[in-house]
């Protein structure tokens, strides 16, 4: 059984990851309490697994089978952007933070251990169809910054411009020359998938 | 009628700004009356607007048309590179700031109205054409960054190393292949555009 | 001769290296003495050359000539993968910073000079074959940062997540089409060329 965390390296820990978060564009749920107590699954897990895998997960214990989970975990960005928090709630959007907005309850994204080997044996062989991206390309007008996700980040982390400074550069679609620009000023893709599980943030 | 924005406000969005530029390798005029008279103009549009757009041009009020002149606008980097200073002088180059050399006046390198809405549709539809890219692709020689501009930053915001250290890294031309790595080190545009109006920084 | 630098100067500049180092995911050598004595050289190389070039390196004086040794060098980033040190052994991994492990001993990377000359004209004519990139590109898994090098960052300097969050997003075989996503979790290539030469890092 793994020796419990004290409260001086709990407030180190959170202190770090604030100031990380806030260089990356990303900020911490500002329920502290809520936040301390998250902070002290990640350093359990941190000593009994040797990686600091998601406290609302459970964890196989074996790393390259966690990696997607090892928090931020891979689903963190998407469910911001689609939620306004990510699953476990540790990080959430500027509007949540600033309770102009509750988050949405965030469904587990993670797929379940079949599909995770499915996708694992994919990636190792084939990878994606020809002429075809994982992801788009996404472009900050402003600075130039690309990135490559689902949506594009909610502040540049170069210039701190918010999302809709963002422009699809290139497109996923086989249909579209790799090269093709797309474009156009990002939408934000509305919020379709029914809400389950998981913990609130409406205070 | 806004408010206008106390000192204490003006001083605390002047101290933000010059973080945030530091930090992604941008500058503010170093003047620093001129620097917090510009701020106190974006302070009123934002109280006016719900916006920080550009203090030095004048805006319509709708967001989606103002896009590309909230601060930092969308000409900001090429005007930096061509002139040493955006429109407003608000941020400069390096140089500029230790006053090794004065910035040229800038000219408005924002489209007419018209050409602005016919851009956007153009956008909106088609893209660019087949085999092209919008912009060249930079890489970073020694952090391997990668940013889609005219021209590279002035410093590379991951590694910090000067403009000289960046590559062509995929070309925009629908000649090349999408990923033939054109290359070579950047070269700086010669600067053949006459200079027209805006503010000059020469003291 | 140049002047040498004061005390003050070089104790500044370490200060100034090891904030943006840290802030980028990089590492000063933790050996303060051995490490303001590199930057010693690298203020002596400034005051000689006006620009800090390698001080493990002679360089030629002529600037274009040097671009590829001015600290960080071209080769920081590969010989941090492939020796957990720089050629100086200046920067260093975080393992090694740690303690955890000695970096290994690490041989000139950098090209005799025929041989820069020679790539220098391919960089400046054809480039890259049609369909091949110079530099695989990888992908942030979690924050969708990507960059053009031979192996993934050993943190991403926007979400700082080690290594092994990234993935191959665009490879660099002429076999592959452009956008082919290849994939799969980064490996790191094992260390099968034999140390030669230069500093050691084994105190």
């Amino acid at each position: 059984m793994p020796d419990a965390a004290s409260d001086g390296e709990v407030d180190r820990f959170v202190r770090d990851l604030d100031r990380e978060a806030e260089a990356g564009g990303y900020h911490l749920n500002p329920d502290r309490e809520f936040t301390r107590d998250l902070v002290r699954g990640l350093l359990a897990n941190r000593e009994r697994y040797g990686y600091i895998s998601c406290p609302c997960r459970l964890a196989s214990g074996n790393r390259e089978d966690d990696l997607d989970i090892i928090c931020p975990c891979d689903y963190r960005d998407p469910d911001l952007a689609d939620y306004g928090a990510c699953y476990c709630a540790l990080y959430v959007t500027a509007d949540v933070e600033a309770g102009v907005r509750a988050a949405d309850p965030v469904p587990e994204r993670r797929p379940p251990p079949g599909e995770q080997r499915r996708q694992k044996e994919e990636r190792a062989t084939a990878g994606a169809a020809p002429g075809t991206l994982k992801y788009p390309i996404w472009r900050c007008r402003v600075c130039g910054y690309l990135c490559a996700r689902s949506e594009p980040p909610e502040t540049c982390p170069i210039c701190r411009v918010p999302r809709d400074r963002f422009e699809r550069f290139i497109g996923t679609s086989g249909k579209e020359t790799p090269v093709l620009t797309g474009g156009g000023i990002a939408r934000i893709k509305p919020r379709t998938r029914s809400p389950r599980g998981s913990y609130r943030i409406d205070r």
